[in-house]
């Protein structure tokens, strides 16, 4: 039965120290000269509720607090990261000077709000694959927001899913441009510089040998394929992954079905992905035993997001 | 009639130098250290054909000519900035050393989709309303992704409306927060320290002028009104904009009507905005000729994307 | 009567959490690679008095106080800040490991000499307009030096006047460059490339109409006008303040009376602004009632310093 | 048999555009304020002749190239990355201002001097292995100097080396702190907090899926073990790689035999990596058929330069 | 017969690649968000006229060709960087897309203002010290601008003074501060941590000391000195400068004499700096052929602007 | 006789705020992303010992203090920097959560590792020296890792050794390269463009006076010299330094009585360096009383680490 990362600790393990500099540039993108309502208000001594407002699961605590820490501003919370709220739902109570609150309440409610709304789109979809029985990764993609990644990739993993890998130095994907260009341009080192182009399958195992060549052994190689053909050839030479692509639900069930069949007992261990537009009505379609991974974008893009405010008082 | 900003000139014209950063910065975070697929394919030059796959605007073109500029490539656009685009559409070509443009490939689709998704939804909103005969502007907010805003505002003027104030440097906002401040909060040197609370109609004044003495002459404040009194005493104060806060759509129209009645001819210059749960389907209750700003995050925050691919072929 | 910020708050609650990062980049500035002179004294505890030792206002304690800060100092003030000194004046007490006081002595001073004197040349001159019986707003320019803009700004602030529009992000000026720029250059989306130059006054309301769309309802307009004809045309189009260009003292005084006149009752509401060689001697000529702003870079560029200096004693 | 990167394409085809970033840093780090010495000599256009000065195999080329372009300069290279010189070898020409050259001399040669070294003394050490008929893996570690990793890294693979992971966000190790922490902290969600401590060999396996959970599929997860027992709990709970640690040179022979013999056939597939106090000498003992990765610090790590120079002529 | 720097070279040359990153900061500080006043004028292509419009010495060029060299424009000069300007005077021609010229114009003009206002004030100075016959070095300080030193600095070379040491990691300065920190502070390893002080001459010698210890061979280390016993003290432990500080105008000439007979012929090499109030109105007064070095920061801080304006046409 | 610099004081006071910055990066370049090792032990308090393996001086306390502050954990030292350790020495323990200790665990041991190597090597050329009745300056070169230079020249400190010119903005040293450019390069304004080239002997007093000029009285220029003839003309025009260049052993010997005899009571003050291919058994040949100074990069370029190690403990 698979589990979430969020059964084995606390997630806010994973976050590095530099964030906190991304943090600080968003502040300042909020804030580039003069605080001038901060001026109106002042620095007595307040605090605040930050009440939730929709339906979905809290998730981007640590930014959250980062926000308000470097503020010199403290946060309570009173419900958990990945807890599913209910609106109107006091979820944290922050304390510090009232301009200070301020200065941090467009920043921190926007990051909350989306990392929210992605932890929400996850765990619906989650849900709905493992009422089907199906066990796999359910795992996200590379189509995040530009410099706001980690939040995302962070919203994902709260949401019960897979971040996948997280950037070009991670896990190396042979994608089709990538295929058809090793395919197409014999330009790495084999002599043949100038003949006529090969088959996709012919060139499939040249780009994995040299992807582990330049990744070396502690990266992993998938392959996008789009053929059966395509997909023995990247097993068989070594990819760790091979993700079906432009199949039929019915074309995946078969597809995997029969790898795993032709490579049972020879020692080649690799994992089936597949991608594309899975949603939580066609999910039954999709999944079945022999497909290992679910990857799909729609969790962490262009999803909606979870309405939070933060309300002032004096203590 | 109400115009758009790009009846006027290119929009690109609005971008300064700094965005470049930001640009560098996101493809960094894409490779943080090697290409291993980069390496795989090599410098061979190639061409790839940028393809609108949904229906939608088009918006983001700058930031990804600056993509591909910084990655030594180019791009040739088919369609212009603006424009509806059908799938499957050919939008552009981006030529250059193959591995460059898949170094630029994510970064820039996930810059387009997302701008491209906020026109398109902008776009929609401000045809229904223009449907409906109304002339005032439509405006966002500032709920947009930390660190993302130059697109996502950048986004908004494509769409056709109005990106409101960029930051706290830009129009002083008092919103509940501030007044309540204020009327709670005697510290602005007015000798009132330990006095009790002011009613929010009585803190206003004292709010807004601060505001003006600290914000000068060339900063516009707007104020968060609850009532028409709240309306009344920002407007007597000098307010530039008053926001309608918690009215009925009935309600509004008629307090828009009172206020603009109220001032008429005593040299007051000031614009009603109202805020809240706007879409299409409901523009038609909330606006009138008294209400000069509508404005929602629902143009931006949480909005779908317009799906766009980089398809490579060697030239 | 017009008041300064100052009599509404604190003025340091108008900075924003990035000047800490200008301040570390000074202290790099000051010492780049190893602390010689720190190595000889070491880190022993010690106390220094800040002594003022030239006439004016002190100004740019929250800036004095970040250097310490970032040092592991601390600093108790004798002084308030906008407050004016005689010397020798004992003005604050720095304490903290005597290498770190030396490390900041020269960047502190520095900041605090600068604004001060600004803060003294703005309130002399504030002043000087004040004993003339005007009471509207005497402001700065952009003309600071770079990268130290917002503790000019500041100083401005605590001198007693406006800073004026911080930067090109804020309120949009239209000067003669922008407005004969528009006249001679068909670009605009009008169809009228190739035409014939506009005249100036022609001009004027197509970049107002232009400015407005782009910036949107939160943002004002000024434009700059050589004459009633080209103020009359910017009004008319919208702009929020016009400024009286090449006119004589007399010449303003005229033209402002005449402005205000033709347009009272016609709910166009608009300030109007006087900038140039505006000094203490020749401010009586200049003011007069329909002036609302007279800026000038006199009071913050090439403006004399206040002198400090730190004297170091062990506890 | 064993192929190293470079005869698969370009190794710098795997540079991101970050490196261009570190290259400036390191200028300014060599020339913080004024070029005294760029003065006495001009802009007089020059060349510089590359010459090698001692014995081994030159590497860093990308780096040395975009020291040079940064400064408006050109090189010529005569002798191919990778490629082994015997001094004195004209290895390239620098074309450019006289003073730029200057400018990045030292930064130039203090890349190529340790990228080369690093090269010379990872392909000794290859050669070495490869003459005992080893064909397994040879890799570096993450022993590497701050902020200069990448370059090290690309000196390994320039000397046909694996580069090992590139930092902790790469796969994951679970080395005898992670695991020993594990064991004897029971926080990680199983409800065991307060237990007396597990042994490593019970704590491997919640440490492997733990790291599983949160890195994900798309990441390596490797286990430092002690003893055969330890190894065979990683390799049962998935474990992609199982280091041998503190065994001695016969041990590591009759424990990774007896591994992959355990798991022939099981469906588990696992590496074995060896690490420690490798050398040219003490070669023929570590390696076997059985053992896939020997990983050493000593090929980047403490290792000496190559020698380079720069001559100036004028063209 | 004292020589300028620019008598043997070009100034420009000492500017390292690193003030380009500065101006880039320059240009965000200036426009943070959007350019609305370009949006306005478009970029059609332009010329603009630099003119002065102040007597004074034109300096900051190249400070001025990289902020228009990063906007895409070209500058061509009229006058040479140096040469004294009488209004008004048409400097330079700028081309380049209207906005762009824009753009930079405020950024550019604040650096040459300010360059050229420390130029004309030093050249200044430097002419009435000649005409009284002194061939010695005349001196800036270190009270600079925050984060402005290098263009300052280089104002002071173009009006043909020395810039001083350039920031606290250059040439070691032991001033009161320092001194008397050693001479109270027994903690630097003498073993007499607990003694009473010793009195000033006796801990200069321990003090020069340590910094030569620390600061090496490479970089000069100077003393403030408050009388001949300090300054003997002083110079016998090896300082390479002496700075008198608190004389009179006779005191310092009796002062100077009597160092150099005193040390006539013992191998000793050293310069006497005297530092303080000096002008040009009392230079007669303090000018001796015994004193090598006058520095003041009176050259460049402080001081007035020279006016520059640009003019904009159409091409 | 020599004295070190830490005789005199504590090494770590030499340190400014901005080498923290470089550590923040450092950790950023060690987890970019996600840190799944640390997700896995959690943050529980624990306590690491810091073991020294391998025999060496330690150095590099300040930086590795550092680090762990950063990350919130602190350090309690068991030796002093500049100790010689024997293995296994328990040198140090660290504390705070443990995913923390983690964290930072590679990067400070490759600092300390490094920086100890340095000292390590250093401390024993500085008595190979000593023990041959030499009292001289043993000093490094500019031959450092890019962006690490500031613990490299730690380390020469810590091992009793002086740094030499920490950059180009230090010291001038006109180099053959400078010098030769200047013979053959008549643009420094001496009217002499186009004349046939000047000897070397001829050029340097040019190159001399020139440097002196731009670098002015506080910074001090050396002069590398192939003969007697050219370091005679070197110290003539005022060089603080001459380095002798290409002599033998007995040459510099001769070369330096010579230059020290030719200059005695002349008022010339300079020093003799000699750089060069120096190492522990050969440093007999080279010392003598008229050398003042000997460089390597010996000491600190290509030399070993000090081996060390965290071990983990809970409390």
């Amino acid at each position: 039965m698979a589990v979430t990362a969020a059964s084995y600790g606390d997630l806010r393990h994973l976050l590095p120290a530099n964030y906190k500099r991304l943090i600080a540039l968003w502040l300042e993108e909020d804030c580039p000269s003069f605080d001038y309502g901060g001026f109106v208000v002042g620095e007595s001594e307040a605090g605040a509720r930050l009440l939730g407002k929709s339906q979905g699961i809290v998730a981007g605590v640590p930014f959250f607090d980062e926000v308000f820490s470097q503020l010199g501003c403290t946060v309570e919370w009173h419900v958990k990261e990945g807890e599913p709220i209910t609106p109107i739902k006091h979820c944290a109570t922050v304390r510090g000077p009232i301009r200070k609150i301020l200065l941090g309440e467009r920043v921190s409610l926007n990051i909350l709000a989306r990392c929210s709304g992605i932890a929400t789109k996850t765990s619906s979809l989650v849900s709905a694959l493992r009422s089907h029985g199906w066990n796999g990764t359910l795992a996200g993609t590379r189509k995040t927001t530009p410099g706001f990644r980690v939040v995302e990739k962070y919203g994902i993993l709260v949401g019960g899913a897979d971040p996948h890998r997280h950037d070009l130095s991670s896990m190396t994907m042979l994608k089709d441009n990538h295929v058809w260009a090793c395919a197409n341009n014999r330009s790495a080192g084999d002599g043949a510089a100038g003949k006529s182009a090969d088959s996709i399958a012919a060139a499939i195992p040249r780009a994995v040998h040299a992807a582990k060549a330049a990744a070396g052994f502690s990266t992993k190689v998938e392959v996008e394929c789009c053929s059966i053909d395509e997909a023995n050839a990247a097993i068989g030479a070594g990819a760790d992954i091979v993700m079906l692509d432009n199949f039929t639900a019915d074309g995946v069930r078969t597809a995997a079905k029969q790898l795993k069949e032709t490579w049972a007992g020879k020692n080649k261990s690799f994992l089936i992905e597949v991608s594309g537009g899975l949603n939580e009505t066609n999910a039954a379609a999709y999944v079945c035993s022999d497909v290992d991974i679910l990857s799909t974008s729609s969790i962490h893009q262009g999803t909606g997001i979870v309405d939070f405010s933060l309300k002032v008082s004096l203590r």
